[in-house]
């Protein structure tokens, strides 16, 4: 929070029921600061702080609350009032507010929202989530290419007040196909009488209407625009994405990945805003899946169990193996998945990367098992110590290899390679490592004694 | 690739030494594009393409060239050029090319660099790596406040060509404390005879120069700034920090979590653009200090001999146990991990959440123990398959319980939470796990043959 003695001091004017200090704290402060001090008051609290200010601030606060915040306090309120506030919000807030809230609520609502909006709402509701469509907003500044840079800065102050941005203006002709856009930047710079047509960038990069929003942040990443441009098959502009809800998408990715990578369903909200029981459910599935994969290895080795009775040493380093196959296949599909969320890895350059990942898994097996041949001499004689180092080489070469085909198999199927987590990985990993360490353990025990 | 037909136009261009087709080339893409194409040219190709067009365009679009690619063309041109290109450069750019570069051959440099520039890079070089202060740009807009909206404009207009961003317009005395901030679009709205002062917005969020790079992009994702300001301590302002930035830094800290939890030591470099034995280096001490611990898991093993003996039953659960431990375990530190790393987890709500994992560690335990137990009674005698059911609600347990715990802890020590990587909670847990299997194990046995 940005300043821990705000909340009191608001607490007090609430009590005091001091209108005009109100208002001024909706004034001042920015209006993201003043949404996370409002997020400790009850709902009736929240609003009546907010209607001291005028629309425009109340939507702007507004805004900067959290998503189950915001749907909390719409439940609270009439609907006509409740209709004023979503007609005065950015478009791509309002959608993501509308897409998450009760069904038969916006169905009621919707009447009540003028036309030109309502006709918008549907639109951006149409497009599936996490699309660039469902992300975008449609209050982006044009002009068309014949104005001078005076008549530009003149339309464009007429379009400031209510478009997500005036800083990049994209130029279109009647059918809105995107010609070229012009920083704000350059305007200022350019010489009153110059045309918007001689000064505008023609090598536009935009963004499909349906690509995913992971390749819309990338995209964004490499290039460093404020927003980017966001158009239909026809390429004719119907939004624009802005840095702000890239930052936002980029944070929501990473954190979806490192949850499926740590076998934990993705959640919709925070860790501390997603209830208990959900939470445990997210995890719970995922663990039980994980038991059932345990109880094929149980099966296994329940299989290899005259060979255990035998050789107890077996069972010493039977974690140890286990352990090598499963930890070297966690890195090579973290390595993997995080190349593929960052754009890295494209079709072409994946031969290259399975191959460079065998050798690796071959370099790291060998070093390990040569490792643990020096560590289990301590406990067992040396051709048992070689049982165990040359099942870690092998283990930890198919560990590499598996851990780096999956995820592309995944990939391949349309699946997110994230499903394919660390420890599903590992439990992979551990019914292979007992095939192969009881395989290794029974070929080198019959050759070392061939009178049996 | 922005057009994968633009390579071969340009290889045409090269063959036939066509200078006015170069400089067309440089001028009318974005500069990322041309950076993109000139990557698949040698360096002496890529220079003889950038030499046709100005410097401005040379340096906007050297400035797109990965980090390695830059430190590569440096090291092909003479230094009377090179020092042009330095100076030219934005200062945020600048500086993390040469914090990159060799050494002596910057010393060498840097005597050539007229003296204002000099002087500067100087001072952005000496703050540490991942502070606030190595990210930010001194090339900021700034006004006094006393200022009309007309003399304003036309102030900015005299800075904007050498300015990271005039969309944000800092405010700032004669001692260059920060009063407030101006966007242009306001600028642009308010009347031409309103004074900076009365528009200026007063409730200024900033960052100190040494702020952790994640805190700052953190508090840009919160607020949703083009630039964040940064102040030293005596709230002066020395530079700022813009959005394409803080999205690299977000896309880089996201990744260096994701390999820190699969165990993997941080890659300075993407996965494809480092070195073969550098990552299996970076792979291979997590994976060598991981079998040091697994050979603590077999000594443990190794003590518990005789039990093992008598009831080969144990080891048939035995990877099941381990893995349940595990997979808990990395499931609690990943959700931990990843709400820190948001800047969602704070001393004050953190026995909360020691408690809230606690619980979640129950529930699950019983859960899966409830699970194991009608599984193993395929296997074994319901007394035994009591043993293993109770000891995966144990494990269980406690995984959760250290997955929450350890990467608290590092943090407290000063430590990345995000060393306490899935396989090494895994590896924790698999002694654990032993330990515990055992001594439950032993204790039923005993409850069970009282006359033993």
């Amino acid at each position: 929070m940005h300043d821990p003695l705000l909340l009191p001091e608001l607490r007090e004017m609430l009590n005091e029921n001091d209108a005009p200090a109100m208002r001024e704290f909706c004034t001042i402060f920015h209006p993201g600061v003043v949404a996370e001090n409002l997020a400790a008051l009850t709902p009736a609290e929240a609003w009546h702080v907010l209607s001291q200010s005028n629309l425009r601030q109340q939507v702007e606060i507004f805004e900067f609350m959290e998503l189950d915040r915001q749907i909390e306090l719409v439940s609270t309120i009439d609907k006509p009032r409740l209709s004023a506030l979503i007609e005065e919000m950015s478009a791509d807030d309002r959608a993501e507010l509308l897409r998450n809230m009760d069904e038969d609520q916006v169905e009621l609502l919707l009447p009540l929202i003028a036309q030109a909006e309502r006709s918008d709402i549907r639109k951006l509701l149409s497009y599936p989530e996490s699309s660039a469509g469902a992300l975008m907003t449609t209050e982006y500044a044009s002009l068309r290419e014949e104005l001078t840079v005076r008549e530009a800065l003149a339309a464009l102050h007429s379009q400031a007040p209510n478009r997500e941005t005036i800083y990049y203006v994209y130029v279109l002709d009647e059918a809105r196909h995107l010609h070229g856009f012009v920083s704000l930047r350059k305007l200022i710079l350019a010489r009153p009488d110059a045309l918007v047509r001689d000064i505008m960038e023609t090598d536009v990069l935009s963004v499909n209407v349906n690509d995913d929003q992971e390749a819309v942040a990338n995209k964004m990443a490499r290039y460093d625009f404020i927003a980017i441009p966001v158009v239909d098959a026809e390429e004719r502009l119907v939004g624009i994405i802005t840095h702000d809800d890239v930052l936002d998408v980029m944070r929501e990715e990473a954190t979806e990945d490192a949850h499926r990578m740590g076998a934990v369903a993705p959640l919709e909200d925070g860790y501390l805003s997603t209830p208990f029981f959900t939470l445990a459910w997210k995890r719970g599935i995922w663990l039980i899946l994980l038991l059932v994969a345990g109880f094929g290895t149980s099966s296994l080795l329940n299989l290899y169990d005259g060979v255990t009775e035998q050789h107890e040493w077996l069972v010493w380093f039977l974690p140890l193996v286990l352990a090598s196959g499963g930890n070297s296949g966690s890195q090579s599909a973290t390595l993997i998945i995080r190349s593929m969320s960052l754009g890295e890895m494209s079709r072409a350059n994946q031969p290259r990367i399975i191959r460079r990942e065998f050798a690796t898994g071959l370099v790291l097996g060998s070093a390990m098992g040569l490792m643990a041949f020096v560590f289990a001499s301590q406990y067992v004689q040396w051709p048992h110590a070689l049982v165990v180092a040359s099942t870690i080489a092998l283990v930890v070469t198919f560990g590499t290899t598996n851990g780096t085909l999956l995820p592309i198999a995944l990939r391949h199927l349309g699946c997110d390679p994230a499903l394919m987590s660390n420890p599903l990985i590992a439990s992979l990993s551990d019914a292979l490592g007992v095939l192969i360490y009881y395989n290794v353990a029974l070929l080198c025990l019959r050759l070392m004694s061939p009178a049996a």
